[in-house]
């Protein structure tokens, strides 16, 4: 290609700014023009290249491609599907957006003929929708993963170094891990997000975020980090998905002791780690940088390449969503303040308990864990 | 797709009758015709799938695809050339074929308009040629790993469970994790091989293998695992190639010690990792099985599916071989044999001696180890 390709970003955050100094060297490529919502605040935009909407932007002729990096995930999807409509291939890392609104999403790229790529969206960089995507078809059963580096980032400070949470939380925002609405990191929603279009791309079924039994780390204490320490491990949140046996499906995002055994104990800091375990009972891990401007501009960079070599997702067909397994049951461990009543008939008993908390353990279904939510709040 | 896809198999040895076992559910497709060297070894074929040859397959008008999974470079190089004259995709995991041949294998696919594709010959089902080949497109400035499975289970049994070289050998032979003829893995020439295929993908630059520096681990040591393990590390057969900074290539095979603190050092067993280093510094790992008859089956498996997706390697612009960089320097650990003299005017110091062997340390570079192989033979 001779002809510079003339890209309109959207956004001009971490991920934003990012991607304007990855593309500064690319000779190939050219940013036409940048829509920020708060034009007062970026003095740091190059004169000439503000433009007054993502409307304006997208309207533009001259502009080839939108690379998306906004906060507002509904902004976000009326910008695209106004994209779609003008013709205009959308590259975007908002993963509450794509999970929020991908069956939608899949019939307006069907509907237009004009591909949306979102590889950014899911661990930036690290190429884990293309290869659910593209690669193992068929062969998957299940993935397990560290899917969000802000959190992972928070438990490694607080565990390795000792840090306050709040501490920790401000060094990871200060360093671009984390979302500007940190709570979407912090419980779980961001991770489940992700977990929802990766399993959208490996099994043809969409499972809305809400949908999925998520928890974050918000009520993780530090003694609960040390207790880990003192087994031989240590606290992550841990998405998972699987295929049951009956062809049925599962999916969580839950704060796990994970052991040193576990190829995912090693993921630490803002890394991020997918494994997805075959048919066959074999491991197969993604490893790298799953958040932060450099990552992220990446993983549109990628996108962009693809775009360009005529790379579109194939959505494989759609099973029934109400093919869940809430039988599955999980191992728990569970800290009560003392005083506070478990509800009846659980399968738990307490072992441990401190001057604050009683510790119990036992299993317990999802169901029995998606019906209340008392194991979520330590008041 | 409502007709099957019709598949000529090349070979049923370890890796053939793994994908064969692969297809067995799989129903949109049907293997049509097997031909191996020996027939009269292989009462396990089906009867009826049994062929003459493998031509007679490749010309079968009811074939569509053709699986290669043979042993002789040569032949399967043969093999190939009469597939795209007959317009047959071809679909291999003969590593030492492709990097033997493959300007000739790009000029053919170029010539017939007909692909092959290798993603098995590299790190099995791994996919690492395609991330080279799409991912990370002029962001990846070096690659480290780990990518011959039966030299690192050799070296793990070694230096973990104390076995002779030769037991561990046996085992990694019986296990199917060693090709045939076990002196590629052993000597390193395997990895040279993949490394090869994967500078061209990543770099668009062709060097063949027995152009990069190698040597395997014929020559190690118990005592230089023991050694290792004292300094808190392993040694392990790294595969390395990178763009040092006057845009020139390093490429090299070389036994190093990696120690604890390196991603590296817990690939173990007969598992492969392949780190991309990309141009901000940070690091991406790929890591699964890298050998044996499942995991190879699988990359045929993704090689299928990605040619009836459309798939095909593009090979970028080749630029000139002759931009290799080998004043590169590398510390290095030799042992050499009491009595026998060093090559004079080398940056090297003993460091200690046992009975037999004095060991220097110091920097050498490539054109120094390139130049003679002293450093290769404890006598």
């Amino acid at each position: 290609m001779e002809q510079k390709t003339s890209i309109g970003l959207l956004g001009y955050g971490v991920v934003g700014k990012g991607f304007f100094e990855l593309l500064a060297d690319k000779e190939a490529f050219n940013i036409h023009r940048i829509a920020v919502k708060h034009p007062g605040l970026h003095s740091d935009i190059p004169a000439g290249l503000l433009a007054a909407s993502g409307y304006d932007i997208i309207s533009d002729p001259e502009v080839d491609v939108i690379i998306e990096a906004i906060d507002d995930a509904e902004e976000a999807f009326e910008l695209l599907k106004f994209a779609l409509k003008a013709g205009k291939p959308f590259i975007t890392a908002n993963k509450k957006m794509i999970a929020t609104h991908l069956p939608e999403i899949i019939a307006l790229q069907s509907a237009y003929g004009v591909p949306v790529l979102y590889e950014a969206a899911c661990c930036a960089g690290i190429p884990v929708i293309r290869t659910a995507e593209d690669y193992y078809t068929d062969l998957v059963n299940g993935i397990t993963g560290i899917i969000n580096g802000s959190t992972n980032y928070i438990l490694t400070a607080m565990g390795r170094y000792r840090y306050r949470f709040s501490h920790a939380l401000q060094l990871a925002q200060e360093a671009g891990f984390a979302e500007r609405d940190a709570s979407l990191d912090i419980e779980g929603k961001d991770a489940a997000c992700k977990l929802s279009i990766l399993i959208t791309h490996l099994w043809g079924i969409y499972i809305a975020p809400d949908e999925i039994l998520y928890t974050g780390i918000q009520n993780i204490l530090p003694q609960d980090l040390r207790l880990a320490e003192h087994t031989g491990g240590s606290i992550k949140l841990v998405a998972h998905a699987c295929k049951t046996n009956e062809d049925r499906f599962v999916s969580y995002i839950l704060p796990k002791l994970v052991f040193r055994e576990n190829i995912l104990y090693s993921v630490t800091h803002e890394f991020n780690g997918l494994v997805l375990s075959d048919t066959y009972g074999d491991e197969h891990l993604l490893y790298g940088k799953g958040s932060g401007a450099r990552p992220t501009a990446m993983g549109l960079w990628n996108d962009l390449q693809a775009f360009l070599r005529g790379y579109k997702y194939r959505y494989k067909k759609q099973v029934k969503p109400e093919q869940f397994n809430n039988d599955y049951l999980l191992t728990v461990h569970v800290s009560i303040p003392i005083g506070l009543k478990l509800p009846k008939d659980l399968d738990l008993v307490a072992y441990s308990d401190d001057s604050r908390y009683v510790y119990y353990t036992g299993t317990l279904s999802l169901r029995q864990l998606s019906e209340n939510d008392w194991w979520k709040h330590k008041g």
